[in-house]
């Protein structure tokens, strides 16, 4: 489990019912734990057993589920899955095939939205998984409203249940939060330069430009400072990228095989401050444009 | 590997350059493995070891896999990360953690239309998962453009390679197929009713009920008709379903406890069509309105 020193508040405040995760008849407890962890990360923790295979209470599920304890320690166990249903107000069954069962088909980004539009209300909702070999037949379908599947690659489309479970979550937890991220860049700790500084640090670059003799025909000048401004206004500095960009430059104009004030610049033989003789630069600078 | 009779041909058409997998010194084959399934589920095909501590060809991530034989036999083995993604225009690193590094944090669908956009123009793109215990260095998330992240609860926030391959994968494919999933409600086998049909069956369901006394009293006839009509319009019926409602009309109109002509309404004791006595129903009626 990783905490993040710098967590959002909007991915913490979930105030909206999560929907129950149904497994009808689970053969591997493997399954069942890499499941729960899966909805453990995206904050479900209504997990529903119909007859798994191997009995309940499974050690194997639970070192599978990789300390998704507290989803692990409130499962359910039902005989029917009309008990395991019975509380819930809508329900979707999952299956990566089509089906003569005449029900709408969501995506996972769909069904979302339904289960927490009526999560937001209170109302309880499910998600109906299938067994690992050959799914849910078609009375057990017949019992949810509609059928979520995954836009998978017809070629390759079985995904095991634990995957199924993690995108239906994943596209709870996103619709549910909005797409909070657990955390951002910190725009605090990395304002933007302002933009007098920034124009210090052109204003400084040009001048060690021309000193190289860099900018050149003078003709063209005005269209290589554009260019190169743009490189540097697409880097969205911060005043300490600025500082060090200024560095960069203090540097390279001090060092030994700088021309001399007393030499022509025409004579310089040194690279460009910016890769490449001051043609060829001139050159990428027209092409980036 | 389960093929639908009726795929979608949008489904199956997407010629957008799809995203490189780059693991970064991954230790378990069977993560390879998993990760390749699921790069396989959305038409990933691309994976690209840097330094795997078991070596390459692994027997684990081959049967862990499942069959994604495509994706294991065009592995590449890479001795840097440099070299791993020297080919790519794009490069998202995946993290769970807050970082100092200052990069655009993504969510993975912000991350998929970024990888959509540059593939649609043919352009490479990758994204880079670091090591199964500690993620990547802060060298190794410098080499990418982006930082892409999974709103995962922050309480629980640790998950395995293949489950943050799997909703990269997922979510590049929705993007760049819009969502198109791989099959629907077959709406060709399961035209909705025409109205007329509809309305005689609407007819002969409150016909019955006249008879049976259940839409009274009469100057309540009007509401309870149109609670009732909109019952079955939410269904939104097939003409096979239209038929076998008749059918059930009928058959409940000539069951033996059917009142008889001869006997005025108002003493039927059977219930009601639709469950409950008729003042009952009438109320439920009401509150559905």
């Amino acid at each position: 489990m990783t905490r993040n020193a710098n967590i959002r508040d909007e991915a913490l405040a979930v105030d909206i019912r999560p929907p129950a995760v149904i497994l009808c008849e689970p053969q591997l407890g493997e399954n069942i734990g890499t499941a729960a962890r899966a909805m453990a990360n995206f904050g479900l923790v209504d997990l529903r057993l119909v007859n798994p295979r191997d009995g309940w209470p499974s050690d194997k599920a639970r070192a599978a589920a990789s300390r998704a304890d507290h989803v692990i320690d409130a499962v359910q166990v039902f005989d029917s899955l009309e008990a395991a249903v019975a509380d819930l107000s809508f329900v979707f069954a999952t299956t990566a095939r089509s089906r003569e069962v005449a029900k709408p088909v969501r995506g996972p980004d769909e069904a979302a939205a339904t289960v927490v539009g009526y999560g937001a209300t209170g109302l309880a909702t499910g998600y109906l998984f299938g067994r690992e070999r050959w799914g849910l037949n078609n009375d057990e379908v017949a019992l949810a409203d509609e059928i979520v599947t995954l836009p998978v690659d017809p070629a390759f489309a079985s995904l095991n249940i634990a995957q199924a479970v993690l995108v239906c979550a994943y596209e709870w937890r996103k619709t549910a939060t909005r797409g909070a991220l657990p955390f951002a860049l910190d725009e605090d700790a990395n304002p933007p330069a302002g933009k007098a500084d920034l124009l210090r640090f052109f204003e400084h670059l040009e001048g060690a430009l021309d000193g190289a003799g860099f900018l050149r025909p003078v003709e063209r000048r005005p269209h290589m400072v554009r260019n190169i401004r743009n490189i540097f206004q697409k880097a969205r500095l911060t005043d300490q990228e600025v500082k060090t960009l200024r560095g960069i430059v203090a540097a390279l104009e001090r060092r030994p095989s700088r021309p001399r004030k007393d030499m022509p610049p025409e004579d310089a033989t040194d690279e460009g401050l910016l890769g490449g003789e001051g043609g060829e630069a001139g050159e990428a600078g027209e092409g980036s444009a």
